[in-house]
């Protein structure tokens, strides 16, 4: 095997000077003691071995990554990724007359779920014909991939906006669901005293040239997890309302991506 | 399999937000952009599944702990307890009129040392029949236990002063080392264009009735790793010279214990 080359990256060099600079304001307020770090230093191991550092990553550091790059900025604010995104979604495709559906089973669970969403840049101009990716939880609260009996890429796909930078998808109602708790990072909520639960919601991703790829969620008014949602990825202009139709619901929400 | 009982604890509580605030400090400092996070977070992941989270934490955070903790006290300086440390050791045991033999095989190869320590507290109180705690590379450069072919135990283990708080132990001059770097934490050291040398020395762990346990290492004058230790290890309370005499080494230093 040959080594791999890697060359100097003064960007890390200059990212890992910052954090220890903050790590020793840390530790001066924190007073951490040897064996308090021997300890912290086990618990990592075991988070890392069990390959829960994105999941724990994800639910307890990203919104802080993205608080500090997007509050205060034009457009519509992102929320988490996760640890549950996978690349190579198949396109939803479009059939005259329908409305999209997003990849699922023939017969699968839920309460049918119609979203509409309009995607403009920040001075309100429309993006038509931009990519928009999305993904989901099922009806047992389960991503596909994702310790879940359903195809690889159920409930997931991607689709282009139409001219006017609008787009309709029927799908089904995403629920609550706690996450994994069996591992060291259901460890840690127990010693913060913090439920596992994530409101219901929906991920969105957009891509437009000459934009910010906006990473985001929706999230339902009325949810009994916003206030406490164990990754804090809930913002208020996240929120949209389930609509009750005879034998489905509506949703929809409005877009902001900001030109780079 | 029951689930295991955990309380809650309000020290991880009050320790993680503070964390999490100067967290937010470096995160506004250094502008991290989502890309940056993600591919911190994909590093972080292979770090945690090859098993070199202990590795990486003591080469580049430890120190920071220590020196958080210990500057400007009194009593010897802490040095890094390192990845290298096992339970366990054997007694070494004394022969009248010999000095203590430190674990090794018959043929240990190595250049011979005679290492000579008092132990006392901060007021010069000398702390007779305490533990010494002690383990070192071989001439190899290599930690029995990890990654190397010697018994598991070799060159580790642990004695008590005498009544006047000295010891005297035979064992080889340790060696300057890499720590390795085939994996996430090598490639970090391309990144940040440090080399991965450690300059040779002993670790020593002292515990006393009513003193704070106190984990440091001896190095030696000289050593052409020194200034640039990959951990930051060194102190210079912790300097020691090698003495040259006809078939060995010879060296010495007086560690003082804090009460606790």
């Amino acid at each position: 095997m040959q080594k791999q080359i890697i060359q100097r990256n003064e960007r890390v060099e200059e990212v890992f000077h910052l954090f220890i600079k903050h790590i020793q304001n840390f530790l001066k307020e924190a007073k951490l003691n040897h064996e308090e770090y021997t300890n912290f230093v086990n618990w990592a191991d075991r988070l890392g071995k069990k390959g829960e550092l994105p999941l724990y990553a994800d639910v307890f550091l990203e919104t802080h990554v993205l608080r500090a790059m997007y509050t205060d900025k034009p457009g519509t604010q992102p929320s988490l990724l996760g640890p549950y995104f996978i690349e190579g979604s198949p396109l939803v495709e479009s059939r005259p007359g329908e409305p999209l559906v997003l990849t699922q089973r023939p017969d699968e669970a839920g309460e049918v779920l119609y979203f509409k969403g309009s995607v403009s840049n920040t001075d309100g101009m429309p993006l038509g014909n931009i990519r928009v990716e999305m993904w989901q939880n099922d009806n047992t609260g389960k991503y596909s991939a994702f310790d879940s009996d359903a195809p690889r890429y159920n409930l997931r796909g991607h689709f282009d906006t139409d001219e006017n930078g609008n787009f309709e998808v029927k799908t089904i109602v995403p629920l609550p669901y706690s996450i994994p708790t069996d591992g060291p990072t259901g460890e840690f909520l127990e010693y913060m005293d913090q439920h596992p639960m994530r409101p219901a919601h929906l991920h969105l991703m957009f891509e437009a040239e000459g934009h910010e790829t906006l990473i985001t969620q929706v999230f339902f008014e009325g949810d009994e997890w916003l206030e406490t949602d164990v990754a804090d990825g809930v913002r208020t202009e996240l929120l949209t309302t389930l609509e009750d139709k005879d034998d489905h619901k509506e949703a929809s929400l409005n877009f902001f991506m900001r030109p780079k």
